[in-house]
């Protein structure tokens, strides 16, 4: 970085610090093998995290009150399982078992040590659309720790709301000038840097699996690109 | 404790966790030789501290919106320093550094290592009419850690607004019958029960300096009465 380092940082979660396509297969798997039931678990967790963006649409938009992620993923399941012939093989208990699994994600290799090494030297939130307890929950098992927690229940709104990145900036006691966007994904950074945050991708080209087409390499406004957390703590300085 | 330990805890901070009267009269002294006046910076605090509740009732009551606590800090010091002869020796500089010293308080001795303690076995989370950049910066330079900040921001109200506890706890993962708010002010304890939550009262008889009156001892209704942190963790089985 040429510019001053920023005074805080905030991370997105799902895909930039865990591995969601990971976990989620081995709950299905784990699942499966309870049920008896053979299915492409990573196909449902694709299946999954398809229907995410269209559910955190409808709050978006204003067609429901804003709610805990758990609710949207419990909601989006009973459509996976359909899709997926697997609707009459999965009971009630298990769907909230599956749901739970959202809450323990493994980080991806790199980041538990180098996220105590940015915490080190800066203040860090996540700000993510999950909810606080899903992130407590998660971080507690992955051994990460925050500063705060923003995102989306400090702002009753989901991302790319301009409210998520500047309250939670906010909450860490910075100005968003002063304040770094950490995520695997270019269109939540250009909503970050469209609210005056500045900007850092970290690419995670396998989150969608070995095919993925999307999100390959930063998008042109990003302030800087890593190639992980080790790497970002260096540029930092941390 | 008899009944099965809760499955997170929930903390007042100023007053329960740190001093804010030896901070602020600390504060208060460093600016005094600054500025080469001298007065009672003991008093001072108190002055302050008594025109703390006057000013939440304000928001309280609707009659102003929700505030950060720095601005009814930063506002209640005008009238302090005029009520202690102080009002033509401090410059607005100094008022803006005395209001920092807010954010700057040290923990009483037994709290950084039972709070490890207590965190290791049970998410942690603050519940204070602190905003979260005070609460960061205070636990940053406390060496305090927790999973969440709950609390006034998170509600946009200040105890005992329901709101304040049942967020918190919410933020926590856990719900109000499974959660114990600990303090060291009856009040407040007295608010979280009438909320569901399980209350613990923490003995600190020198809060308010050595003749403090209030808050000596556990009021009827308060489910856990300890004198410190550790033995806290050890009720707790923590």
């Amino acid at each position: 970085v040429t510019a001053a380092p920023p005074r805080a940082l905030l991370f997105d979660v799902f895909g930039t610090l865990v591995d969601w396509r990971g976990g989620m297969t081995r709950a299905g798997e784990q699942a499966g093998r309870r049920l008896g039931v053979d299915a492409d678990w990573a196909a449902v967790a694709d299946s999954w995290r398809a229907r995410y963006q269209p559910a955190l649409d409808t709050v978006r938009r204003g067609e429901r009150p804003w709610v805990v992620l758990d609710v949207l993923h419990r909601e989006a399941l009973d459509a996976v399982l359909d899709e997926h012939g697997l609707g009459d093989r999965v009971p009630p208990a298990e769907r909230d078992e599956l749901t739970r699994g959202w809450h323990r994600l493994d980080p991806w290799p790199d980041v538990p040590a180098a996220m105590r090494r940015l915490r080190a030297a800066f203040p860090v939130a996540p700000n993510s659309t999950a909810h606080m307890a899903l992130i407590v929950e998660l971080s507690r098992r992955a051994g990460l720790t925050w500063d705060a927690v923003g995102g989306a229940e400090l702002a009753r709104a989901y991302k790319p709301d301009p409210e998520t990145y500047l309250r939670s900036a906010a909450a860490l006691g910075a100005a968003p000038a002063e304040t770094m966007m950490v995520a695997a994904h270019n269109g939540d950074l250009l909503a970050a840097a469209e609210c005056g945050l500045r900007t850092a991708f970290v690419a995670r080209p396998a989150e969608h699996g070995p095919a993925q087409a999307t999100d390959r390499e930063a998008a042109e406004g990003v302030e800087l690109a890593v190639g992980d957390l080790v790497e970002l703590a260096e540029r930092l300085g941390a």
